[in-house]
């Protein structure tokens, strides 16, 4: 295990396939399209992870992620970002070699784009339910109109429906708050549907968020989820409730490379570079990076210990290490951390390890 | 520019240049060696630009990067992370074609290294003169004494002297704050010579931090600096008042891909994975992950805009933009983005673009 000499994103693939398997399993009981949110895992593999159980789209978060899985046969491709009309030749590109389905929030974008055109291109406008990040207001009829004319402007745009992100359930506390988050989306997507159904009788409702799809169970008149996460999940989604410890997927390993016991510190080999820098603030106010897990032959042990990443700078992490731990631990041993934000980290590392030793790469 | 259709990190070689002589003036004029911290550009390219101002020397954050700028001709390369032993083999290579020096913080670990080095290395003890992340409090004999006893344990193993790093430098607010750790550090690594000096008559003392080495006057008694953040500054930096809005060198030019004039935001394509997540919280105790510039021919415009990123999820960046300027932007324009840490921002991103196009590149 000579990678583990330096900070190495581990992969546990059989809790990856079981988070997959139980999602795969959820959207066909409720009859539900699964096209999972690749930007997590950004693996040729790991995408293959999916096809095996039937899965034959996938939603990315930029035209080139979408390109990066198009090499790797991927025909059926949501980009779940605003439309950015400057990328149009990468579009076009696209657009002659698979369905690409593009997200347009803004007005005037799709004309920009209209005329560097030569293939069709699939558009979903994108309904902001409750997140305000990006998105129109579902009542806004206008700008759903103006929109449906910019789309009928040219026969290379095929209109497929709404499609919204409930990203403010990644803030909610409890399983209640994020079924509320959840029937909120849904209602606001089904109601859609009815006002426009006649105009569109195939129109399509895309959601996608990971707590939802983890934990909700009414999915009446949605067509299809998109939840990423969940493939991994990590101490966010713990959090929140959306998994438990033992499904989260990832760790990364650290080499601890100093001790401090008279202060209950730790320093690892594993920084900002490494995790990215996501924080979740716990009870005690103070911002948490990971939690320590001790290695073990094929894996880590769970519960985690005490120790908690309570700081990085670009390459060095600081535990904090309560109750002896910080005694308990030497120079040149390898500590494992759950991490915070399973996408960053995922982003941040090149590639991941299984926990056979095989190398599994992904775009970067 | 074709590449500004995605986001795009500007280099500003003029200013840049004129940050790099700038310290190499200073150093001179101070009679202290410059070793620049390269792990901020981490560019062959950009060390080239130290090189030709008379600079032979420069420090890493990890051993992989020594091997980069190995590769590019360095000769004399610190390594300022404390010593993980368990990359011995890449330390044995590095150390057969270089000069190599490494920072000991913890006892034990030049033990472990000992019997697997067939080459000389230069063994810095790493002192903590106040930031509290590694080294050895100066006043601690017997671990200093634990370690000269671990270096002469080894031909292989050459004392070079005693390194720090002042990084509670970066958390002032005032200059005279930065002059009074900077004075500590340099008092505190002064006495260790004269502690130390008949024992080992050649002794050096290198310390590093930008903050200190743009704002201090007083390098009496040390023998090296090493700041690496100054080739580019950041508005940390600016914060902190170690340079003006016009050394910082580098901007990310960013998208926009949807505008909403009526709650003041602009949402640009420019997140988490481009700029890192680092903030400045600023007076009204809310974060900022960035301040927004309008592009022009040839760079970016000073002073910034009213604009500030409040937000970043994976790929989006969410702006907070008063006073009309949401009304004032379009979807498919490109602004600039002046970076909270430089250092992440750079790393995070593949390369950089000058100013006249010529893309540069960097270690990954």
């Amino acid at each position: 295990m000579l990678t583990l000499a330096r900070p190495t994103l581990l992969l546990d693939k059989d809790k990856c396939l079981k988070n997959i398997t139980r999602i795969v399993e959820k959207a066909n009981r409720f009859n539900v399209r699964l096209r999972p949110h690749f930007k997590t895992h950004q693996s040729h593999e790991i995408g293959r992870w999916f096809r095996v159980q039937g899965v034959d789209s996938c939603t990315v978060s930029s035209l080139q992620m979408a390109e990066y899985f198009a090499r790797d046969g991927w025909k059926d491709i949501t980009v779940a970002f605003p439309l950015n009309y400057l990328e149009a030749d990468l579009i076009n590109r696209l657009a002659s070699q698979l369905k690409l389905n593009l997200c347009v929030t803004a007005q005037g974008t799709l004309s920009h784009l209209k005329d560097k055109l030569n293939h069709p291109v699939h558009i979903y406008i994108e309904i902001d339910t409750g997140y305000h990040r990006t998105g129109i207001d579902p009542k806004d009829d206008k700008s759903i109109s103006n929109l449906f004319s910019e789309i009928a402007s040219s026969p290379n745009f095929v209109f497929e429906g709404f499609l919204s992100h409930a990203g403010h359930s990644y803030k909610c506390k409890t399983r209640n708050h994020i079924q509320h988050v959840h029937d909120e989306e849904v209602n606001q997507m089904v109601a859609l549907r009815e006002k426009y159904k006649n105009q569109f009788p195939q129109l399509q409702l895309s959601i996608g968020d990971t707590p939802s799809a983890s934990l909700c169970e009414n999915f009446y008149g949605i067509d299809e989820m998109r939840p990423g996460n969940l493939v991994f999940y990590d101490l966010t989604q713990f959090h929140i409730g959306s998994c438990k410890l033992d499904q989260i997927a990832v760790a990364l390993t650290c080499p601890v490379v100093a001790t401090y016991p008279e202060r209950n510190e730790i320093v690892i080999y594993g920084g900002g570079v490494h995790f990215s820098k996501d924080a979740l603030i716990e009870e005690n106010g103070k911002p948490v990076y990971g939690y320590v897990v001790r290695l073990k032959e094929g894996g880590w042990v769970l519960p985690p210990t005490s120790m908690r990443i309570q700081s990085l700078s670009q390459e060095h992490g600081i535990i904090y290490a309560p109750d002896g731990e910080a005694s308990s631990v030497k120079p040149g041993e390898v500590l494992g951390v759950l991490p915070v934000h399973s996408c960053l980290t995922a982003d941040a590392m090149g590639e991941y390890l299984s926990l056979d030793g095989e190398k599994i790469a992904r775009f970067s």
